[in-house]
């Protein structure tokens, strides 16, 4: 029996645990958009943008751990994304980016379609400006090997947890292939070579054994690559002294008494830094040395008293180890560890900070508000920080167990936010149908300035079933983060204005003015977190605008500002 | 006496006849901005994103004539943007990217700064992605270099008429050049072979003198490359019977008695196509031979009866010369050919199609309503038409003279026209205040796809003093010209639904309510355009929403989705 490669393309995703696939159609790729709904269970999400369509693959592949996908056309389609793409990169998440080519006949005849460039154009040129954003692709163009490339690039996107392209010439999608290529599954298993991952257990637990002080620091790494639970076992495990990176942020659980805080060299909680510094030896779990992940550098482990479990490898006390892979390593590190006699220290818990003060005074702030959401998070809640004020107000304090704390710490592409959130509730929707685990809400944070990039997102998520996330918009008044570092009152810190009321009802919201709030005072922000829509009881967006004043900042993000290189 | 390297950047391009620069800010160029204001007349437009930006250069380049120029930051900026500048490179655009680059000591460092890829970043490597959308780049390192790179590039930019970047490293914003070097101008005269230029006329004249039935034909690469006077004054002296291609629209004067038409192969306005097969010798100018400038390839020229004048070159009747430019060739010939007696046909007038008919059903059409927009337009208007169903209906009527049609026939790239109106309303005002020529209008296009894409853009206009175009959106449900060619009722071509009424307001608008119409009836549209507002009576952004039905269509796009390759 035969199938169509289009119809192959979407079984493969399907088998990999994808269901949404997001994109833009376009006059290369719309064939291979029917086919999609010839598989069952997978479900086409129509963007606004390809940017956005990238975005919102991020978010998805971040929160439900498959790969996210999207469906992009020929030129205009493909550059459109290739920002979200570079994001995905930066920060390790598995993004799948379908590109519809021009025909065959069309590429080798050099004709000037639209979306080419040039009075001969290479259409496979588009192609090449990407290659940097990316781990591999498939650049289809025989229907016979066809299949197998497109195997051999999922496996990459999901081994190596980065983005990987697949190029379909049009007239490739109804070619047809055989069908029983799909009884064999692809092959899912990391290259690992157990003799190494044996004699880096033996190391550590013999390591860790010796020290009197010995704590753990997980960082964001370990999620991407599929990690979590591992991590979260070991850490039960082993009970010692444990910190997270800011991108590491809720993979712990953080009411367990051996979890300690933040840790982001200089720029920590108080409290926390001191106990780091007592420790004899650290075992550090997908370590990411980047400066808004290690306080603006200020974050550094002495290599003489530091494990690194990798990705691929493992450092011990400077000692290297190639062959391990961070999922597998974590796994046999913890049962290997059970019922292993440690030494460890009572840490007194971190109190929260700032403390909730001025709370006599009306006027919203950031340090208060941030102090007072801490505890509207729920288990299984995605808490999603456009890169801004936001995430260095959420992330300072405790989250809840099972959360999901997610910003882009590397990238940091502002307008980020808005699409991943709709890929994140797509995905936390999936979750809840596929494994029965409670449905978290998808909390959304952005600035007026990052909104205005990517808002009509909101359009989609509006118009999608089963896609309602809490969107929190920090009103500021333009660029905060800017104006920290220059510019203060320079009129390029400044964005349009906006009456946000009025987002709603353009998108067609159902109740778009039940679904708005606007909140100024201490007070207002108070209520407005009790309220039932915003406890997850609604079927739809909920917005509330937070009204900020300019120079209203986190601590945490002026105490990175004022350390940053080059300030 | 010394000024500093981001002074000397921005006097450059003020130099050229920039006013307006476009962008976003980030933390590594905020500094360079601030060097906007300290050059008199130099005037900031931040945008809503970095594509918004790139495309808004765009369109006020295509209307101003200087290039267009916007600011991204490094990474996460650049990269938005390249979907725009791309399009330039398709359309021969004159677009300078200036993209503020990490400090020195951190690329030479690999520094793991936010914004990049990967745990020993290069932070070129963005630049390596732009390296197939652009003609040239300064990348600029050493100071002392600097000036004459900046000067370089922008010469290219100007005399190739496409884009090109200039990186600049933040820490060389501040550094210090010899401010006398501004006062050698850059020297912005083609290469031109005067001999090879005087052959190529005295070849043509004699070529010309001997047809019986000439013809001219001008396509849009003439304008790209400020040849558009000339070709007028060029089209005025011989005054043989006068096409233009789609992208050529408007170049010529149309209310002229040699003008006939826009011929498009098989797909024309009855009458026209006859004209030009009467023809035995065709002088092309710009020739631009995609496959929506050429009704899907079904307009091509017999090389033995053609003249063509190229950017760089000549072919007479497929005799090929060498070491002329566009602009000053047509010039010389058009200067050599006055008072030579040509054999000259002439032609019956073209009428309108299709009729005014169905002028007794009420329901809004997309024929009838083009053949009306037609005498709507005024000299100086700019019409800029988002691909999708607009370009095909503006471009079959007959437009003023001095009217500037604008659509990316080639690129294609939908929501371009948005912030392309943005950058058009900035040129038309600089226009009108530098040349006291009238002011027109801006006369934007766009569907309700192509508008949800960029739609923030209009935040910007609402805000900006003198920026007011006129917004008529065609509100189709969906992407038409996507349905006309696969998948009529496929929910990929469906986008979510907008309550355009809210629009304007979100953004601000002074006065939302009387800026705002709902057009459904051949009465309502026809009294909407006789509206003193829309006579350019305004002070601010007015918008109109036609509602249209899902399949109506031009039937020129009609006629070329038939006859395209692959259908």
């Amino acid at each position: 029996m035969k199938i169509t490669l289009g119809r192959y393309l979407w079984e493969r995703i399907r088998e990999v645990g994808t269901r949404s696939i997001m994109g833009v159609p376009g006059d290369f790729n719309l064939q291979l958009l029917d086919y999609i709904f010839e598989v069952e269970g997978l479900k086409w999400v129509g963007n606004q943008n390809e940017l956005n369509a990238a975005y919102a693959a991020d978010g998805y592949a971040r929160v439900k751990g498959a790969p996210g996908c999207f469906v992009t056309t020929h030129g205009v389609g493909e550059l459109s994304a290739m920002n979200g793409v570079a994001g995905s990169n930066a920060e390790h998440v598995k993004v799948i980016h379908v590109v519809g080519q021009t025909l065959r006949m069309m590429q080798k005849n050099h004709m000037m379609i639209h979306h080419n460039m040039g009075e001969r154009p290479d259409h496979q040129v588009h192609n090449k400006s990407a290659l940097h954003v990316r781990v591999d692709a498939a650049e289809l163009w025989d229907t016979e090997k066809a299949p197998a490339e497109i195997d051999r690039v999922i496996r990459e996107c999901i081994l190596q947890s980065h983005p990987v392209y697949i190029f379909i010439p049009l007239d490739m999608v109804w070619e047809e292939v055989p069908a029983n290529l799909l009884n064999t599954k692809i092959d899912l298993t990391p290259p690992v070579d157990e003799e190494a991952e044996k004699n880096a257990v033996d190391s550590i637990k013999k390591a860790l054994g010796e020290a009197k002080t010995p704590a753990l620091f997980v960082d964001g790494v370990t999620r991407q690559h599929g990690a979590l639970e591992a991590a979260r076992e070991l850490a039960d495990v082993i009970k010692i002294p444990t910190f997270s990176s800011a991108w590491g942020k809720s993979i712990i659980d953080e009411s367990e008494p051996y979890w300690v805080g933040m840790y982001n060299g200089k720029v920590n909680r108080p409290g926390v830094k001191e106990v780091m510094e007592q420790s004899d030896i650290v075992l550090v779990l997908g370590n990411f040395p980047s400066d808004l992940n290690t306080g603006s550098f200020t974050r550094g482990f002495d290599q003489k008293s530091t494990i690194y479990i990798n990705e691929y490898d493992v450092e011990i006390k400077g000692r290297k180890l190639s062959g391990t892979h961070i999922k597998s390593l974590i796994e046999r590190l913890a049962t290997a560890m059970a019922g292993t006699a440690l030494s460890r220290r009572t840490c007194a818990a971190i109190p929260p900070w700032p403390p909730l003060a001025e709370a006599d005074s009306t006027t919203l702030t950031q340090d208060w508000m941030w102090c007072r959401f801490a505890s509207f998070l729920r288990p299984y809640d995605v808490i999603l920080a456009d890169i801004g004020t936001a995430p260095f107000g959420v992330l300072q304090n405790t989250v809840p167990a099972h959360t999901h704390v997610i910003a882009q710490v590397y990238w940091g592409s502002i307008g980020y936010a808005v699409p991943a959130a709709l890929g994140s509730e797509l995905a936390l929707d999936e979750l809840h149908h596929e494994t029965g685990r409670p449905r978290g809400r998808t909390v959304l944070l952005t600035g007026d300035g990052s909104l205005a990039l990517t808002m009509q997102e909101i359009a989609t998520m509006i118009a999608k079933d089963g896609v309602k996330p809490l969107i929190f918009v920090i009103n500021n008044h333009g660029y905060a983060v800017e104006r920290l570092i220059h510019g203060e009152e320079a009129p390029y810190n400044d964005i349009p204005p906006n009456k946000y009321a009025h987002l709603l009802p353009l998108y067609n919201h159902p109740d778009s003015a039940g679904a708005f709030r606007r909140v100024e005072t201490k007070a207002e922000f108070d209520k407005v977190l009790q309220l039932p829509a915003l406890q997850g009881d609604s079927d739809n967006v909920q917005m509330v605008e937070l009204m900020l004043e300019k120079m209203d900042m986190p601590w945490m993000i002026k105490e990175m500002a004022r350390l940053r290189p080059g300030a």
